[in-house]
């Protein structure tokens, strides 16, 4: 494909963004491609940083929004290229990256395109390496070396949400506890010390703390802390002396990533922690007026995000922000992921009443 | 080397047997040696199976023992070749199998050769891969085989245990005890049910369960359960929907492979096992005249021996045995692996001792 053409129904755009394979670190086409697409609009000026395409209205309005969505995918699984079925009576555009997130990054395209008066000034961000680690990740770059192309009164991640508004975003935090023990025969198990054994003490704390439902800015959050891996252990007849279990806690936008750090540091007093991921929570920001205003346009009633996301980043440089996308986000990541159809077109039309000015169809 | 001169000093005798690498699988240099060694002996009666040599004599003896050793080490960890060293004012050969069980070897090799008349009649048996899996191993091969062969009233494993008598063997079992759960995306763990969490009730089990010390022919053994391995999980945001557990179960020889098993079916009521191992105890046989006779030779205080051992073949066999060697059981796969000079000694005029007839000086 030699351009991409952000005029052709969204399900045509749709399946040709997913058709040009984009997995974290290989963007680079689908970069070119969106820039080139994008620098055509007369009304945008297009930043390219890395394969990260940033686009922006220059209108003086009071107010900005952005609305970003990230270009890469997790691997491919045998799901490329693209396919369009009917199941159920639902059409679906199946394939790598069609729910995450490629069809949240079509309707971002065809507005990008379309609405050359918004009503606020828009800036379209399009990044790469959201699915893997957090460094290369292109929005985070971008905030870092031109935070003021990426300043907003309010985002908008294109994540998938089924075209409702999820706001803000569960904390995360990741890492191991250990036990300590002596090695020795297992035939001589008493001459040692087992470390398997003492992770009970880890899993009795897990289990026993109080997982709280916390309402913020109008939405509960359901947090949930888990062991998510275990490994102990060198063979058959040894009693192991060390055991490591990988915990998660995902905690509500009431706490900053220090506090609900020192609650698992209190949690597992005693124990060992080695830290792999502190990241903080974002608070939905529902209340502001022009969240408000999004609201209403979207219509249904906003719940919580459970899963971390980008609006995380967002929060962390004071703007407000939601996920809003088509697809549904358990089928993120899946082999047979999928957007249907329609929810494509239920988001580009919430996004257009919320943006284009009143009375003025475009 | 081309021929073993098994009247060298038992010291060099052994730093010879060191020196010819035989890891598991590898044996074929040293059973030719052996096998031409032995064959040398106008006194013995020499049968070659595979990498297993059995040499009996003939003498119409109203008793036959068997005297055992394994020709195989563990992997070389740069511990070849062997070296004399002297520590602690003990005289000591290093190197890979110098302890387990080259020292006994040695000591059954210069015997062997030496007592041509001895009290009763002595099956001398070296055999290959007792270091890796039961199938192959030689002993259990050439008793399948030629079951005549390895018959007898009194058995002698030259394992290491610093030239005392260990009686019989605990019995080990190992299973895998696995928890099932329901995956989900760890930001809404409540959708999932953690197979992690469950093993707190394994753990809790074994470690609630009585552990006994049982007196058996005169020795007590004391049993001992443990975990041995754990793994479970697959990514740091999902809930596990499996665990998995390696039990290891050590006990007594009061008990038949079958009646442990069951008690371990008790024990994880309601959890799924998978065995992997199940290996009968030996009872040590210690109250038969012949034994009585063969601890009285040896001298000290008989104990039970911790840990599986190839008794167990011959107790299988309906074949009282014991282990007595040269070495220190607990430096046997170590590194730095060593066989005392004098515990050398002291195995060879113990067997002396009880094998050679009375008034008789050979």
């Amino acid at each position: 494909m030699d351009a991409l053409d952000l005029e052709q129904p969204l399900p045509t755009l749709l399946r040709a963004l997913v058709d040009v394979e984009s997995v974290s670190g290989n963007e680079q086409q689908l970069a070119d491609l969106v820039e080139r697409a994008l620098e055509r609009q007369p009304h945008l000026h297009v930043t390219r940083l890395g394969n990260t395409v940033v686009a922006r209205t220059e209108l003086d309005r009071p107010q900005r929004v952005v609305v970003a969505g990230h270009l890469d995918t997790v691997p491919v699984a045998g799901n490329l290229p693209s396919q369009l079925r009917t199941t159920d009576g639902e059409q679906r555009i199946h394939g790598r990256g069609s729910c995450d997130m490629k069809g949240g990054v079509a309707v971002a395209l065809q507005l990008a395109a379309e609405l050359r008066q918004p009503r606020h000034d828009v800036t379209w961000i399009f990044y790469d390496n959201e699915e893997v680690s957090g460094p290369l990740n292109g929005l985070g770059l971008t905030a870092d070396a031109h935070p003021e192309l990426v300043q907003a009164d309010f985002a908008i991640l294109m994540e998938p949400t089924r075209a409702l508004v999820e706001g803000g975003c569960q904390g995360t935090l990741r890492f191991w506890v250990s036990t300590r023990g002596v090695a020795a025969h297992s035939a001589r198990g008493w001459m040692g010390h087992n470390a398997i054994h003492d992770l009970r003490h880890v899993l009795e704390r897990i289990v026993g703390f109080e997982q709280r439902t916390i309402e913020v800015d109008g939405l509960a959050y359901r947090e949930g802390l888990n062991a998510v891996q275990v490994s102990g252990g060198v063979a058959g007849n040894v009693i192991p002396d060390e055991c490591r279990v990988h915990v998660n806690y995902r905690y509500a936008p009431d706490r900053e990533v220090i506090e609900a750090r020192a609650v698992m540091e209190r949690l597992f007093d005693g124990f060992e922690l080695d830290w792999v991921d502190l990241s903080p929570a974002a608070r939905p920001g529902l209340h502001l007026p022009m969240a408000r205003d999004f609201v209403d346009a979207v219509g249904g009633t906003p719940g919580p995000k459970y899963g971390w996301t980008d609006v995380a980043r967002f929060s962390a440089l004071g703007i407000p922000a939601v996920n809003f996308g088509p697809g549904d986000p358990s089928r993120a990541h899946t082999d047979d992921e999928f957007c249907p159809v329609e929810d494509l077109h239920t988001c580009a039309a919430a996004l257009r009443r919320w943006l284009q000015p009143a009375g003025q169809p475009q």
